[in-house]
């Protein structure tokens, strides 16, 4: 071998520092210590997590702040208790690298009874086929470089995850160094197909009064927020976000006009994109939570509809059509207009919870979900990133008007009760200068709060509010029975058990401006458990929840 | 429909009830209410946990103790948080029933973009069916009873999980009342084959001077303790069991010498093993951890090994040959030898820890692991259930010479850490009046260790004992680095978090003969912390370690 080889481990190392993973979430196991000895001497840095379900939250979290993210475990029962996690980042295009140390490559043939095997062992790898976008058994190091390469590119191409199964004979055999790595390219459009899309497109926003845009999802996990801030700052034009797609750009941005999510809008958001006569829809899922479960009224003749890789334009449909090529040519096209005459209504006028409301605390009067989160929208920072688990947290933090170059986490469409924990440790490792604020209920945190220990060990700040309700409320605004009761936990002693950050218990208004004024000098991590009643949830948990009682048929 | 229908719902819980279901561990999400709906209903008493995989733990706990488990949890993000519980349960033979409350059957036609969904709706059916023994989805009201009562018979039959899809939409249809239910048949035996493989084994047995018996996991499974037993006393033979056999007779028998586990075995059971001149070996897996590494030493042209459903005598083999029908065969054809010519030397004089040594605490001295596990030797209690968790706990527990009716617990093949918080929770609900002994370390009380409020929860009363070494010790023997290192938690403070039972913090022999005093007595949860040596493990995790390391050629 030549000066230029390396360990497959470290080829492997090397594109993932190269993608942008500086941080490897991981829990030990046999299999994987080979691996993890390599990624201790290089500039990886390996942060341990209580459990391989949090490693892969993790993973997300951090993806969602630094564009990739990655976690490490053991074959078998490592990885198989992180495929929940795996599943939420492929639901929701989040790009993450799976990483499972294995048996030797001759155990894959002569299938011995291992610990930690089943059989056949490739089961592993045949369950993550189907939440992945790619996957690859490195089973020799002469192909190791191409299936990394090749893997690593569907996962920043399709903006979802990807699985890498490491034997331990082929972590130190030696390959080639890398050369120089393609990015994914641009798909790039079919020039024809692009040219007509964008004039029928461009003619029906021309001739339109009241257009309005819808920014989603896509445009965050595709890093389009430029050419979409450009497009909307060329053209005037006011924008709707939906939950998924919740601080796309900055929330302060005057043509902002609010959260659209049907029903559940407020009045005048819903009004206005419903009465629109050219709805431009940009990188949306139509998922139940973000049209107000399948309320949304947007007219197809109306509708202009760009995700990813296609434009639908009334009935019908062009292929091949970049979402980033078409916002850079409909804003050639297009030119500003007077926004008088555009019906603006700025959402800092019209959201629930919003910065710009005066808040008095009321010493001794006990907290409401509705005056917490109205005192929250003072209290976050400009450049924040907020991270709310669904249930409560969600539907109330979504109602938030973030401040300036604020940043929004939720698992809006896939929904898994739990994934904050994680989520937080993620994002909070991948921006350590942000305000990281997370808002979790009881039932959630009871299921993946060991994490909080992982914060505390690696000296992150976060200020975390547990809004405690007493159980299940997301559950109990659906169908109201015992199984939705939980054991009562002293959440904010954990800070004691964990060893560090400092706890507080909060029932009051009084009690919660004591915390926050700790909090904003506070130099570490503040656990913050507020009590609230058992169901008092907005608006629009109750309206989910009650559909959701009659779409399982329930009493 | 007529008086004799019920709802597929209420089919199911009949059919689990009469298996001997009497416990749902689970966890809501909306698909899955209407089914709990019908079980609060019903005479199957619901227990939630704090997560999925805990039930699924749980579950497999419990099966351990009344022959079958099941739990209950949402499509998709429960489901698959719990797949790492069931595949464990697959490796290790341990039927559970999974029931997911998936969303209704048009949604798995359409394919709407619901929360927790991944596009094709069968994805976790398509996960599941690679590590259960049968699965089915549910989809009419019409199939529901045969389907049920399929899938229910493979899990009895091949004594592994199996899975049932039940959408929301079916829950409440009808179908006819159960009818009388087959229960697996013993699938039993060619009777041409069965009588020439007993008679050659009659044969080998009697020509034997020094014949010994290994007597391991598929007798446990297929609760075949019964025949076992009444061969043991009708031939007197010495038996050995292997780790995942443990317990499978009271090792109180006098007949009983000792663990078998390759060259990590005690010099005499080793010995008289290895020199038999005919071993029997009853349902054994020959896995890693069940022969020290693949260390074990047995003559093929000694060895008659019988499996669940064929028999191996030298280098050939007999097939279908059902294990239960070979052990009455054999039993009927050998008669009693005297056991002075046996070479017996009872467990009770050669095991590490055992009951029978004296014990005198020395009440400033630290603790260590040797010491530690000899006292415990006195204070489990006849009948007791000891649960060890992978690593430290295991291995030493494993040396343990148990009580009269003491069952152990351990995942002792597949090792998923963390497993055996779960199964406490499962074993204790299964058997609230056996005392129940749980050995955990600390790295694998992180990873699901929430679950301890759920024995409070339910005021279940095991006696806990949290091994903190500082990490994970069973990987500092193959690689000690710092992912090993974990954050230090005071354990023995969650009690309060969590609400109930008592805590210890215990360093020396003196502090924990306190806190085992008021063990005795307290009609409580105790949970008793003690602090050992970071490396202070059993010479056999040691020997485990090193053979690892190599395994996965690490330096």
């Amino acid at each position: 071998m030549g000066n230029s080889d390396i360990t497959v481990a470290d080829y492997l190392i090397f594109r993932l520092k190269e993608i942008g993973v500086d941080h490897l979430f991981g829990v030990p196991g046999d299999f994987v210590l080979g691996f993890f000895n390599q990624v201790l001497k290089s500039g990886l840095a390996y942060v341990g997590t209580c459990n391989e379900l949090n490693a892969a939250y993790a993973a997300d979290g951090y993806a969602r702040i630094r564009g990739v993210g990655a976690f490490s475990s053991t074959y078998g029962v490592g990885e198989l208790s992180a495929i929940n996690g795996v599943a939420g980042a492929f639901a929701e295009r989040v790009p993450i690298v799976v990483i499972t140390g294995s048996p030797s490559t001759i155990n894959f043939r002569n299938r011995p009874l291992l610990h930690h095997t089943l059989g056949d062992y490739q089961i592993p790898l045949r369950l993550y086929e189907k939440i992945t976008a790619a996957s690859t058994e490195l089973v020799s190091a002469e192909m190791a470089p191409a299936e990394i390469d090749r893997v690593l590119s569907v996962c920043l191409s399709h903006q979802q995850p990807v699985y890498i199964s490491l034997p331990a004979d082929v972590v130190m055999m030696k390959c080639p160094y890398p050369e120089a790595f393609l990015f994914p390219p641009n798909l790039g459009s079919d020039p024809d197909v692009l040219g007509e899309a964008i004039n029928e497109a461009t003619e029906m926003l021309n001739n339109a009064e009241k257009p309005v845009v819808i920014g989603d999802v896509e445009l965050i996990r595709f890093k389009l927020q430029k050419p979409f801030a450009d497009f909307i700052d060329k053209t005037g034009f006011p924008y709707a976000t939906m939950m998924l797609g919740k601080s796309v750009l900055s929330e302060q941005h005057p043509q902002f006009i609010g959260l659209y999510e049907g029903d559940r809008s407020r009045d005048y958001v819903r009004n206005r994109v419903e009465s629109a006569d050219c709805i431009l829809q940009l990188g949306a899922l139509l998922t139940d939570f973000n049209t107000g479960g399948f309320t949304a009224e947007l007219d197809a003749v109306k509708t202009i509809s760009v995700n990813i890789r296609s434009v639908r334009i009334k009935h019908h449909v062009y292929e091949n059509v970049s979402l980033h090529d078409f916002i850079l040519g409909l804003s050639e096209n297009l030119t500003r207009r007077d926004s008088a005459t555009l019906a603006i209504q700025s959402a800092t006028d019209g959201c629930i919870h919003r910065r710009s409301e005066h808040y008095f605390s009321d010493g001794q009067k006990p907290l409401t979900i509705k005056r917490f989160f109205d005192r929250m929208s003072h209290f976050i920072k400009d450049d924040a990133i907020v991270v709310a688990e669904t249930g409560v947290s969600l539907f109330s933090a979504a109602e938030l008007l973030l401040p300036k170059g604020a940043t929004f986490i939720g698992q809006t469409f896939y929904g898994s009760i739990g994934y904050s924990i994680g989520a937080t440790l993620g994002a909070a490792m991948a921006a350590k200068a942000r305000q990281v604020v997370l808002f979790v209920g009881d039932g959630s945190f009871q299921v993946t709060g060991q994490d909080l220990s992982t914060m505390i060990r690696n000296h992150l700040k976060p200020v975390i509010f547990l809004i405690n309700n007493d159980g299940y409320t997301i559950e109990r605004v659906i169908s109201d029975h015992p199984y939705n009761d939980i054991q009562p936990w002293q959440y904010h002693k954990l800070v004691e058990v964990f060893g560090g950050g400092l706890g507080f218990d909060v029932h009051t208004e009084g009690e919660l401006e004591a915390a926050l004024a700790i909090a904003v000098t506070a130099d570490q991590l503040m656990f913050i458990e507020i009590h609230t009643g058992r169901l008092d949830c907005p608006k629009a948990l109750v309206s989910a929840g009650q559909s959701l009682a009659i779409a399982n048929q329930l009493d």
